[in-house]
């Protein structure tokens, strides 16, 4: 580094972005308007280009093509500068890689609604080896915000309300995804999801021990598990921008939580310090408190840390060790990846042929996506009509299968899924993988007749009648409702896609009533990107089915639990609200959050978070504490339950542990998750669970800001969700106050026997 | 002090919650069903009591008989102690004294949207006057919070959504009550306004600078305007309950806020630490907490501050030391108001005679009543219909008076008067003061048809059509639509009365749409307590009206503006949202949370913050700003506008200076109101209105969390409203960054000249 000069290295602080269809050195218009700079490339490649973001672009490239041109990219980047440094190739993954004929796997709160984590590191890991194949080095993902208001758009992005949760679920995916040698994206860091009234990018009201307990742990368990780079949320924390914060993106990250990676900039989140914060006077100055605070590289283009960023250093208002600190990660990093091995080549084996194709939604993957869509579907409701629940469907039923979201295959797609993230430049692209829809996965079993009833936004009357006619001349009435996710504008869910409140878009909510008016029993698939408010329709549905967005294998998940093919065992990733649940809210409510009588708003969930109904029934029996009245020596106490499988079929259980903490220094959650296990049963069969859990999962932090683990009595609630208490044991903490560091445990030691 | 016994002390720090109407020593029951202790009158007494809280009590009492039995009251306890200590008597007093036949003056909405200081300064002078004659010395009111959700109930006891407004208007009742020997209570110290979807009681997420730069300043405004108690909010802030916060109570409000006075607690909030916040473990533990943050008195009971507070102290756990200190700022406040004096009597001297009557609702007081009411009311549209508007109703014109607040005395009034106060156990209470409805007041010089349409909650389809019918046969409909302002569950708006969302209570839109649909010009009064949505409706009215609870001679000022007999001035104390403005929200917006493009929820308000029309036309003229080119020694700059009546009639104009920073440490708001000045104007008049505005007025809480000024420019908008600006005019601030303390000037220097 000492041989670069100030332009080469700052030539390493920035992504080009690049769409491969387009000639190199064509950028692709952004979404929020905020072009970059055009950049000269001839004049540039001569220094060096440090990364490449979006490098497969948001048209369809044939993956083996889109692969030979990033090779062909990286030879240009190699051979035009002094040290032939390669770029880090940057693209989204979040439901897999976001490119022309991968895989789409289900949207996040599927994750979270599965209670898998070794299911999800295994997808992790699956989406890592399809990028390094393609010669992708960093994927943006995952999301690791955690739900604080329905009504914000990219609720869909996230694995749910719970921070124990999210963080188990996302550091799953990270170690899958560093598995195969990419380098995962911890976003967005921290709190961008608390943004006022859950619009997008509004300012973030939050204190310290909310940002610590709620917002932080899913961040530190992703780290724990290896993840290699940090992209900074785009708001402010009350007034601070956290592109330009220091104690956030240095003294938090860097020092307490020893991060060693790097951090990337949200698009254009540094440019916004001045366009959108009104925190720097110019580009210059924006560049400057981003380095400062400890953003390493610019995504995407070059309109801060380019000319603005040199002219500043050389003007000596920024110093050049600031840029030598981050050029140092940069560097670190594309060495521990190998980029700088000698005898590194751009291309990847599989491609050294011209003409040769690459499958990136192979057999193995899409088994993957349909087992996670299936272990992931949520039974709301299955409530008897006649004294019969109506699922799983008798089998030749007559169905009328009608809704927005019946015969599309892209409601099953959330935003950032390829087909999705590039609609709102390129609204026909096709996704390049087959993905039926739920009206063509029961046609094959059932006799159906289907009517859309209304698109997801508008509509008319005749086609609501339409709906409700195919309805009345049917045994059951599948009604599939939900989103249209999309980006900025371009839907119902999605980044930018905020809600004003929390009924059905468009005409849908009058659409199920037409259908329930007619009598028949209505089964209500919903394929949506956040709950939605039910309750004026739930006591007259006969089942609620919540797939949230399944990915490409969904509708055969959906049709599998409809018609009893699979036990339907995913529960809840974030709360159904009530009819009074105003936004925002969280399960993790306080007693007086909570309390009645003292408003005329109920803020009782309609479905809490954990719920999820089966066919098949479990019974849990006595709830066990060892060892003997107390904690071992090592600090941990177990927790175990036995479950069994009182069915004729394989089945599956979420055995749940809540904390309930009675008297604390400062108001606690009444119920908050530490630890649970999805086990899996076979008929008949008895397994026992035993949770190991540290002392460190009762820490909080205390009112001088540290985290704590003070003595006096916890409950530990063993439960079927977060409302459904199967049994509680009460443990008492001894010994004095103690103070807790990042160090401290964050997972509980989860085993199943038998 | 020296000479009391620990109880006797004690005795002092809790008020006995006594309804007149009942034998001393039986307690009201209460909102929260907390119903305190019962106390043992006698075994009391002659320990003391130092407080007597809702002495007047909820049961309509004659004045003076009221004023005689405090006056007995008071007697029983000087005559039973062993130093003869008056107790402190409380009541309630937020729009006039919460008794049987005093004046109700307009609610706290309607002194905001007055813009008039002086005149709300008069009313609290008149309020206190009518307590101190009495025998009442401490006033529960004003509430100072700062709107930052509309759905919170409570909004109708606030001054508005901006900082400088309420605490201007609010120090002018301060200085007004306190004038009259009255001791005013600021609420909630702080917070609540910002508790979570606007729901009582919920958990507040907030930082630091938020705290400080929004929530805190009407309080720094009214403790220098000579408040002498202050309550605490009931909810943790950032999950410290601020009852249990030496940070809140003691270090800031103490330490740096200099307040000499009596923090005493909200009802039953000791309480709450152990049943609803969990940070006590124990009734002692609750008053241990209580106590050492610095609260000094509990209402009501004693249900900590008693038995469970002697307990501890003798048992050690609390030093004696915080009773003193406690005590020791009762009896100063005891000595200051005069209750030590060897001469003090408990009646007044008007009271002498047994059988005599007082009047507590005489005619200045109604005079200024209604001199508030007309000075409020905010005309927020007045289109033209056939090139005409319809405001003010021509002369001769047929009315169709409809809606639920038509005929409805109860319309005018918010919940803090005294039969909204007490219709939680005394449905039917009357006010004790004529309280002429919408309907009576039109009546008088119109012909004019009523109908329902529907109640507030519920009605029917016949009543609508009835209402619509009543309509089509006018020349003008008049719909009176609205809240029923209550407590805990008996309203639509007021404590405890929340809205999940802002569309009109029950079926009223429907009405609206209703009489839009009959052709006939709409003229829409609003007598709410919180702004509604109104953009589906908005375009098809021909009128707006906007009098929140307007009090007694609400009717008579509703009327004056729709006849034309008084002009409309009213300016908006908080926003009208738009059709996406979903909550919470609040005007003091940095870009990022208002910029388009990033979300589909628009949040633009229908009516801006400031918005309101008039008849009379006003012209302003050219801004001026001095002294030449900046800012005079003593550190202010001078702003003027001349403005001039352009009618035939007097009118009033309300010119308000906006702050714009382009740049500064943290994410500001776009625009914040720094000054304002109500203007009358006779016909044919020109007047300058001169701001002086000191420097300090630019500072907010930078990065370190500490108040300053910075070098830089900064942009001041003198305007109409918070969205239209007359002239913006740009000066620089020079010299270093400058650190504020909390001696800064807090309000501008405003002159009238001409």
């Amino acid at each position: 580094m000492t041989r670069m000069t100030l332009r080469e290295k700052v030539a390493q602080m920035y992504g080009a972005w690049l769409d491969v269809d387009d000639s190199a050195g064509e950028v692709a218009p952004h979404q929020h308007d905020q072009t970059p700079d055009p950049i000269d490339w001839a004049a540039l490649l001569p220094h060096g280009l440090g990364q490449v973001t979006r490098a497969y672009g948001t048209t369809p490239v044939a993956p083996a093509d889109g692969a030979r041109r990033v090779a062909n990219l990286q030879r240009e980047i190699i051979a035009a500068g002094r040290f032939g440094i390669p770029a880090i190739m940057h693209e989204e993954c979040l439901t897999g890689l976001a490119a022309w004929q991968a895989t789409i796997y289900p949207a996040p709160l599927s994750w979270g609604a599965s209670f898998d984590p070794d299911l999800v590191e295994r997808m992790g890991a699956q989406i890592g080896r399809t990028m390094h194949r393609l010669g992708i080095q960093q994927g943006l993902a995952p999301v690791l915000d955690v739900v604080r208001d329905l009504r914000w758009g990219r609720v869909e992005e996230t694995i749910g309300e719970d921070p124990h949760l999210v963080g188990t679920i996302g550091a799953a995916y990270v170690r899958g995804l560093e598995s195969a040698g990419v380098v995962a994206t911890l976003k967005h860091f921290a709190g961008y999801s608390a943004s006022r009234a859950g619009r997008n990018l509004a300012p973030v009201s939050i204190g310290p021990r909310e940002l610590a307990d709620v917002l932080l742990p899913p961040f530190e368990m992703a780290l724990r598990a290896g993840a290699r780079s940090v992209m900074n949320n785009y708001t402010d924390l009350d007034g601070v921008p956290v592109a330009a914060d220091p104690a956030m993106l240095t003294e938090l990250l860097r020092d307490r939580l020893r991060f060693e990676g790097t951090v990337v900039s949200d698009y254009f989140a540094i440019a916004f310090l001045q366009t959108l914060h009104g925190v720097a006077a110019s580009r210059a100055d924006a560049a400057a408190l981003a380095l400062r605070a400890g953003i390493d590289v610019e995504l995407p283009g070059a309109n801060c840390y380019g000319a603005p960023l040199l002219d500043a250093v050389e003007a000596g208002d920024i110093d050049e060790a600031l840029i030598d600190r981050a050029v140092t990660r940069i560097l670190l990093q594309k060495c521990e990846l190998g980029l700088l091995d000698a005898d590194w080549r751009p291309e990847p084996p599989a491609l050294d042929e011209e003409g040769s194709a690459v499958d990136i939604d192979e057999p193995d993957a899409r088994d993957l996506a349909r087992r996670l869509a299936e272990r992931s579907v949520v039974l709301l409701r299955n409530a008897p009509v006649d004294g019969t629940p109506v699922l799983p469907l008798a089998p030749g039923a007559r169905l009328a299968v009608v809704g927005p979201g019946a015969a599309e295959s892209g409601a099953m797609l959330g935003c950032y899924s390829f087909p999705r993230h590039v609609l709102v430049h390129h609204p026909d692209v096709p996704a390049g993988v087959s993905i039926p829809s739920v009206l063509d996965a029961l046609k094959a079993g059932h006799d159906v007749t289907y009517a859309q009833g209304c698109p997801v936004l508008g509509g008319d009357d005749e086609q609501i009648a339409a709906a409700a006619e195919a309805a009345a001349g049917a045994d059951v009435c599948v009604a599939v409702l939900g989103d249209l996710s999309g980006l900025f504008g371009g839907g119902t869910s999605g980044e930018g896609c905020d809600a004003a409140d929390l009924r059905l878009p468009g005409r849908q909510e009058e659409l199920l009533e037409a259908l329930l008016a007619t009598g028949t029993p209505v089964v209500l698939v919903l394929l949506v990107g956040r709950p939605y408010e039910l309750s004026r329709q739930i006591d007259r549905l006969a089942a609620v089915v919540c797939g949230f967005f399944p990915g490409e294998e969904g509708a055969a998940a959906i049709e599998g639990v409809l018609s009893g093919r699979v036990d339907p065992a995913g529960r809840l990733p974030v709360s159904f609200p009530g009819a009074g649940a105003s936004q925002p809210s969280t399960y993790l409510a306080a007693p007086l959050a909570a309390s009645s009588g003292v408003s005329t708003v109920d803020p009782t969930a309609l479905f809490p978070f954990g719920h999820g109904l089966s066919y098949t029934p479990t019974t849990w029996g006595e709830v066990s504490l060892g060892p003997a009245g107390g904690w071992a020596t090592d600090g941990t106490v177990e927790v175990a339950v036995p479950v069994s499988n009182d069915g004729d079929r394989a089945t599956s259980t979420v055995v749940q542990v809540y904390l309930h903490d009675p008297v604390a220094e400062v108001a606690r959650p009444e119920r908050q998750l530490i630890a649970a296990a999805r086990v899996d049963l076979d008929p008949g069969q008895c397994r026992t669970v035993t949770f190991g859990l540290h002392a460190d999962l009762l820490s909080y932090t205390g009112r001088d800001g540290r985290r704590l683990v003070e003595p006096g009595d916890v409950e530990l609630r063993v439960a079927r969700s977060s409302a459904d208490v199967h049994a509680a044991v009460r443990i008492p903490v001894v010994g004095p106050r103690r103070a807790v560091g990042t160090d401290r445990q964050l997972h509980p030691l989860v085993t199943i026997t038998g």
